[in-house]
């Protein structure tokens, strides 16, 4: 019997702080050796001139999440990690939606139901809590948390999901006791509300106000409330997806003033800005880009590169929140309502399976950044910061052997064509990239393979966590 | 017949910016002459040795307010004006209060109908929206602020007064339009529900606890978040009594930002600290010193001294908010309610009388401003910033004779026995300051002579404001 | 005989605080009386539309200066007067520069005999330290201070002015120990001189290069290290002439730590930018420009105004040094010397006649300031930081009857033809302004009306000055 | 032939951004395997419950350096590296001084001849330019750069080290035009001079005028000059030795904007204050902390500490630079010289044995970092900085078997008698620290164990380096 399951041979093996030409072994799924000149496989893969580096931790998608307005996500877990394992990502983390009314614990089962025997890499679930009941608080999330659940996301617009400040207290209250993440969905909702309804009464209803309504400055305030609350309960937070320099300067003044405050961005506030919303001469094809935050101006995507060298980022993630274009029953054009106005415009971009591609090409390939920064803000970091480490997120003997090979070399351009979501266009179409994942090895079986899925579907699992090393 | 119906001879005149010795002669209540060596009058006061400034403008301060528990606050116009006029006042600027429910206009009357024939000095009103209805953001409000009440005040806290966001936002909109300027008290109601809940349920119920549930946290991300609002609907604000370091950092931050905010802070801030609020071994005489933002520490005095020298502040207000402390139809000790909680203590100290001997001693008496800057945050400025000048607020040719005679040699202790405010106590009992006024003029007429009433009741006069200079 | 030697009837008084409409009484050269309906007088000014306000005091002129490389400076005190009295000034203040090599003792006195009988308006002399003997700093300059030289500009660059650091520490320890107040012209010597080679390396000569050479780090970094030595010394500093928001930065965060930094900015650095020392293609034209530190860019104008507007600056002063662009014995275009490098144009500019009317027309006219804050800009901030108040600066009975009336709707175009002063063009050439000073009053006397020079040379007189309220 | 020269089984691997259980295989000096269960060497090493680190690399140690006044380090090249290898240490990088008026290729053969046969450990020099004539910075250094001398530190004080303005500017185009990094010493010489002049004229001469002679102001004020000085020339600069939070405030400022600072710290900036200089009753004692510069209060204390702890220090080193504090030829109390003013006593203390026990305790078993952290900031960021990486600094296929086994629980308490240096005090003596290095092994040969030195002298080899990685 051979030693190993599968060797690596002669990549470069990146890790958050390190790289080295070395070989990989792995045996029943985890990294067991590395070394040089490593014999004795039943497969053995030559990674001369890839990098091997750990397969990418995509911490923040939406797949099968139902909405109050009856639009349908493009994707479920089949084609989300279908499309995150093209994409060179081993693990996600979608979200277990508590929808109002119902108990989070159900909830959560559901999505078990939804994920179960469909996934093609592994999975593991934020919660998001919309309804703070005596009942959630008291029980509900505390036994969840203990559970593995051990962070959760709350949202501070949204009609149907935002939490007052009262509730938003109360859950930070929990998490403290109980050792769990709090990740923010930070903008000011009643601004939001303020300055749409003032659009809607000038006319303006075209997707791109979309972006006025949804205002820096409300982006802005939201953080510093999330930021005073958290201070206030004495918990570190996790601000997503950052958009511009506003909000990214009180994370900056909070953590001056020694509160432990976590950043996330995504790759729509480095690649997008509000030009792209105007689609052609103002029109609806705006609404491809419609997500929120929404990306910004050029002076933004500057600032939001610094923080991505400066460390004001912990992670960068997709924040894949999917719909399609086409189609009356689903979200875009043929959408009816969506055409009156952009309030019914859902809001969310496709992006699980660019994300890296475009932080690489645009980081690592640009001179930006190096490929150990790349490899801390797409799998190290989300780890750490949501309980998956040591188990994930590093190539480490013990680890699961979640490695993704990596041509620094290969040109591509990004066409939906090529994609493997269930969108039917991508945001990022005719972006020409440079650095290509070419091989996605999960617990060491080949899952994608040169742009062609080789894995099963469920051969992805369900990962529990453990508490987050901030908190 | 004399030329003047009074000459103030061989005084230090005090303006905003200069410092002179001359005679002022007063004809028809204006100031019509600034010269030397006059002669001709009917009254003639001998000045030499004392500062001639401006009478005080004391631009926040509750007189017969109603309050929602049945509380009565201890002054009325009457005790009110004459507890003011002792302190060197000749203007009060107090809230006409809309309660819930109820139509603006209406409480603007009812106001109107409380002071009229009461005032031993010169009045006019702000409003405070609580209720912002359609009908009052559509029709009321605009009508009133072209009738004369340029400013009005809103609550980001308290039960009964309190805006949502949503409603601050609407507000701002129509102040923007009508050229009004809005005062904020910026505190997070949550935060402090919040925090309060949680003290309650540890048993930390003495008034002291009053200063944490009030924490400047909440504070500052309130002021954040007005900013916020105001900077969406391109307002200035009037950030009023500011506490410390946090909230002024805020406001620093705002203007080097280039937007318009304006700032308040009182005697509270520069006099007390949280530790009066514990009484004799937290026990109940710290309700003497509720108010809120209740006062900070030490270093949070220093900060507003700073603020005060370097133009953080425009004006220093007393935020006189009278209650009695002894009484079972009053407030404080007798009242079962407040002894249950800190939370049922009415929030407000008495301050109209004392607001300027603090300021003038402990600010240019030591030293820390010069008393033009005096002169500048306790009476120009007001005027400029609520529509009270030229008619008020400056020693000038055609202002109305509202002057103030200041020994600045004069040493005094504050007690009780000597006040004229119709609380039974003063939170500054034993203050030794040095500096006093000895004579208040209003329109000409001596109202105080050496602390003794002389004006009448009803000398007062209601004055209508033009729209403040900084909208 | 009439009670007044003058009276200026019915315009409206401006001071740094106030504004209203009154007659100004002028007796024995100094104002006596404000009031309305004033009679009896040998002169009387109908004033009614303008705008009375205290004459200009330019803190920062350079007459008359010896240059070390012979160049002669296109005014004296004659014709530096009569150009500052055109544009509504006052009272000037040159620099008395200790040449190294000279007693300090003997340059002032030189300097005294330059002025004598020479001025149409007053005068006041800073002096210069370029050489800090022990004599000088034991001797001379403790006395010179007690005789009312209370004031002195140390220079960080210029190969004949410069002090080192150490130089500046011990003069700094002079003015503690005096009570002088020091300006500082702040750029860093070795910084420049490296760049400027670098530049003449690299064959970069024209004018234009000098902008490049004189970067914003340079005078950045002076100022950091200005303050520094001041906050280790215990001094207020004046930092003179900043010219953009990287100094600026420097200044406020001085001051929110506490540290008594007062600020001056000039009109070049508000209406003129590098693109005007490019001249015409590269060329020699843009010698006219030239001037330390030099304008920078339009953000950086903006940040400027900023700090006009915030209170960043105290002072708004010309920097007036004059020079010739033509004739060979002067400094422009045929000085065979400058023409082949950057290096060797002298540093200066002519503006003691335009900064007023720049400044009223770009601030006030254009709404940027009120026309209270430009007197308190022009001529009370320097009266009360350079000692000459309250006998200048101000409105106010007994001080110096110096006023200048300003129509603020008369439009003019600023060009040579039209100036006083002694330089052969102007910066300013072809720019339209609103609002001009149409009589200065100098002590009761119109020195010019209507641009035309009415009073007489040796009508100046030389103010000894007080300790500034400033230190 | 066994596979292995050594296996280290079962430890805790620690690199700067993982930590995983696993033996390491090494051959020929070299990491060659990391897996579990490893069998076959010549040696075997039981780390189970130790931490398995890279060894620590000191970037900051003098040792063997001339001094002006004849001093005689406490160290040499034996001593040092054999202290250094106690603490842990396998690689130091002391620095090759060019004395003023010598050749700078010269003083590096000088260091080579001192090092050669003597070291336990490995090493690499760092120059120091103090005489950057032409011939050095034309030809010298640029040859040096290439030769793998590719770092040098310059000095803004000591009279007989410190550069002119102009210099550093000079020296640093050469560093951008080769592609050195640039290490300064940030205190500004005339700051210091002035104020000790000051001191020493008031009769203070005990070594605590040493702590008030180096402000803070004047560590500031040269920061931001040296900052201000790279970005001129556009180049990266490592601030070493940072004191206190005011020059971080200028580091993170410049970061902030953009500019490319590094910056380091040390161990006496965490744990010794100014009141360690006053010795017992400010007597001589004080003599034993004496390093420039000093160490400040506890304020600054924690500001290191959050420094360290938020990324504002890239490395945490010795500055190791002992003299004994016997001895009439030595330097401390026996030395009359300095026995007269602090000015004459040398600066400089031991530390390259305590510098990691120190980090270690403070840091990681007081649970303020992770012991990843510890590894960056004492490892992999010096090896990168410096151009060691990846042969030094890191646990990797491929690296040198640079290790430091470190038993985390182990309580000691450091005392001078217990270390290895040549200094005859550790101004450490009776710190309690947990956490200790029971091994040091350079290239896979153990040289310290248990404290015991086991290494020969001479077995350290010079290192040469590549170029930075940040430039």
């Amino acid at each position: 019997m051979p030693e190993f399951d599968l060797i690596i041979r002669n990549g470069t093996v990146i890790t958050a702080s390190d790289r080295f030409v070395a070989d990989i072994g792995v045996r029943d799924g985890r990294i067991a050796q590395i070394s040089r000149g490593m014999e004795g496989a039943d497969e053995v893969i030559d990674a001369t001139g890839l990098l091997v580096m750990p397969g990418g931790i995509d911490s923040h998608v939406h797949f099968a999440q139902p909405t109050s307005d009856g639009t349908v996500m493009a994707d479920d877990f089949e084609t989300g990690t279908r499309s995150a394992a093209a994409g060179g990502n081993t693990t996600v983390l979608p979200f277990a939606l508590q929808e109002k009314g119902k108990s989070l614990r159900e909830c959560v089962k559901a999505y078990h139901a939804k994920a179960e025997g469909n996934c093609f890499i592994d999975v593991s679930f934020h919660m998001i809590i919309s309804d703070p009941t005596p009942q959630v608080l008291g029980q509900e999330l505390p036994a969840l948390v203990k559970d593995g659940y051990t962070s959760f996301k709350v949202f501070m617009t949204y009609d149907d999901l935002m939490l007052t400040d009262r509730e938003l207290l109360e859950v930070f209250d929990v998490a403290r006791r109980e050792g769990a993440l709090v990740m923010v969905h930070a903008e000011g909702h009643d601004a939001i509300k303020h300055m749409a309804a003032r659009l809607e009464r000038e006319g303006k209803t075209a997707p791109y106000y979309h972006g006025i309504a949804h205002s820096q400055i409300a982006e802005r305030e939201a953080t510093h409330r999330a930021i005073s609350h958290a201070q206030l309960c004495e918990i570190p937070i996790m601000i997503v997806h950052v958009s511009g320099e506003d909000p990214m300067e009180q994370i900056q003044w909070a953590r001056r003033r020694g509160l432990n405050v976590l950043a996330e961005t995504c790759p729509q506030y480095i690649q997008l800005t509000m030009d792209d919303l105007k689609g052609l001469n103002m029109d609806f094809e705006g609404a491809k880009y419609v997500c929120s935050p929404p990306p910004r101006d050029s002076a933004s995507q500057e600032a939001i590169w610094r923080g991505i060298k400066d460390g004001t980022f912990d992670v960068f993630s997709s924040d894949h929140a999917p719909f399609r274009y086409q189609g009356r029953n689903n979200t875009g054009k043929d959408n009816p309502n969506a055409r009156t106005s952009f309030r019914w415009v859902p809001n969310g971009i496709p992006g699980v399976e660019t994300r890296l591609p475009i932080l690489f090409s645009e980081g690592v390939s640009k001179g930006r950044i190096t490929a150990e920064r790349f490899v801390a803000l797409t799998a190290t970091n989300p780890a750490r910061i949501y309980g998956l480490y040591p188990k994930k997120g590093s190539i480490a003997i013990g680890a699961d052997a979640d490695i993704v090979l990596w041509d620094p070399e290969m040109e591509k351009t990004i066409t939906q064509g090529a994609l493997h979501h269930g969108s039917d266009y991508t945001p990022y179409e005719g972006l020409e990239v440079k650095g290509w994942p070419v091989r996605t090895i999960c617990r060491g079986r080949t899952v994608v393979r040169d742009n062609k899925i080789v894995g099963a579907k469920g051969g992805g699992e369900y990962c529990t966590r453990a508490r987050s090393e901030m908190v």
